[in-house]
């Protein structure tokens, strides 16, 4: 038995020693480094090259090293096996506060002040009351519920729209076309917590952005494509749209030409808003194999979204 | 009866008409224009122009619209009446919030990826753990707990420091002089939160900012007076302290020649933390002028300090 492990992209150093810790009898053998495929029982990827994973007939599961599988989703033959997603509350909690960083980096208009202070100026705004402010989460799964209560606890006007119902505590929740219309219609600020899926994509377009109120600002935390980027960008320039905070892309890294990085008040980050470590992340992956090696169900099992 | 306002520096205008909607029996007569001072039973105050409160023979109360109480404090005579501070939990919410937003921008490094961003570079920092992220309450009064309370929900490792004891749920709190050595010398962001009195006067010098690690950040939501400012631009310029989120200064508005404008990762914002708003804090103060009215005590009392 032994584990293949490949982190593509990143260091899996971290997550090796991480392993070795906390599941001392099985080896951990990094990819392409595989001695023998069959051997391999558990894969623990991220960004995994598509077509491998059919490669190891003794596979038992796979364990996505994050909460997004849109890159396993995207395979066309996979082994049938559980796919297992990670939820490090770390994430979740680090995804949270950069919504909540951004919304307040709108609402109490830091930027005015960097700008102010640049020139030595000192001008206070009125800004409107914190339990006003519209702060509105599209996509209420694990992380969009975390994230939404977050910004509630945060003293904003916490709102969530999904596709089915859902309730919340502290956060006005919508569902269906017409709940998404009557959300956005009443947002100060919107984060986008999709997954990427058929239904998703482009969803954030010309129409739908267009329903939010003049001078609001948009947060992406999950994926790029789930934005229409020609539709945000226009927007954005015709200052419908004040500013976006934007951590997610269709391709990344962000190509250098992107309309992005020229942007006004369009602030790019570098995919960072939920950082997974080793040391927090490795725990609920090792503890899902134990589960397995015990007869037990892991969890969150992945259900691939319909591909119809 | 009637009710002395003064907002002095601000617009009096949206309390006025919050006293007539919730006090519809008592005149609100705006400072300077008082057309019988022994009709004052109630001076609704803030940074009103010293020795003037003792010209209402008939004062109740002295009702400070703001938690700040320093102003009242370097008064050399004042009715004996009782002086009764503002909670607004609004201003709570807010200056936590502002704690929050900073220590996120020092520790997520938000403006290495401001800086990339301006050359469309996308290249990702790992940083310490949330949970491991050591941010420092100096002063845990109300507001001071508050913060505290909220670094700590949003996932930092929260520590506190006063004179006396203190207890905080999920709060490592430290006290008294080497208790504030042990505190700061492991400390990643110090955030001032204590009132200016006799005791805090530069209270953070050359000597007790010098103790925090080397690349530490201090934010600043109190009084000015509380930080040597000269001994924090030296330990900024020499790269001991990394950085600077400043709310309140000695002299505000905060002079154009003053070098916080010009030293580096200096971030100053014109005392915007807590915005006090009519809507939500004139109803505390109407809720204490009933309580008197009524017999009752006003809440919370203000205990002048020490000033021996």
């Amino acid at each position: 038995m032994a584990i293949l492990l490949n982190y593509q992209g990143h260091d899996s150093t971290p997550w090796a020693e991480a392993f070795a810790d906390m599941l001392p009898t099985i080896p951990v053998h990094i990819y392409p480094h595989i001695p023998n495929p069959l051997d391999i029982q558990y894969a623990v990827v991220w960004h995994h090259p598509h077509g491998d994973l059919i490669n190891y007939p003794n596979l038992k599961a796979i364990l996505n090293m994050g909460a997004g599988t849109d890159h396993l989703d995207a395979e066309t033959e996979l082994p049938d096996v559980p796919i297992v997603r990670l939820l490090d509350p770390d994430v979740g909690n680090d995804m949270a506060q950069y919504a909540v960083y951004w919304a307040m980096h709108f609402h109490r208009r830091f930027e005015d002040y960097r700008r102010q202070a640049s020139r030595a100026e000192w001008l206070s705004h009125e800004v409107p009351r914190t339990a006003e402010y519209r702060v509105s989460v599209m996509g209420l799964g694990l992380i969009g519920t975390q994230i939404a209560r977050r910004l509630a606890l945060s003293g904003f006007k916490a709102q969530g729209w999904s596709r089915t119902e859902h309730r919340i505590d502290g956060v006005d929740t919508f569902h269906g076309s017409s709940g998404l219309q009557q959300m956005l219609s009443a947002t100060d600020v919107l984060v986008n917590c999709l997954p990427l899926n058929r239904q998703t994509r482009y969803l954030l377009n010309s129409e739908t952005l267009g329903q939010l109120p003049t001078g609001s600002f948009v947060i992406n935390v999950s994926r790029g494509a789930v934005i229409d980027d020609d539709a945000l960008i226009a927007l954005l320039n015709s200052g419908h749209i004040a500013g976006a905070a934007l951590d997610a892309f269709v391709e990344e890294p962000l190509p250098a030409d992107s309309a992005y990085w020229r942007t006004a008040n369009v602030f790019v980050t570098p995919h960072i808003s939920g950082s997974t470590y080793a040391k927090s992340a490795a725990r609920p992956i090792a503890d899902n194999i134990i589960r397995i090696e015990q007869g037990k169900q892991p969890f969150p099992i992945h259900i691939p979204p319909q591909t119809t």
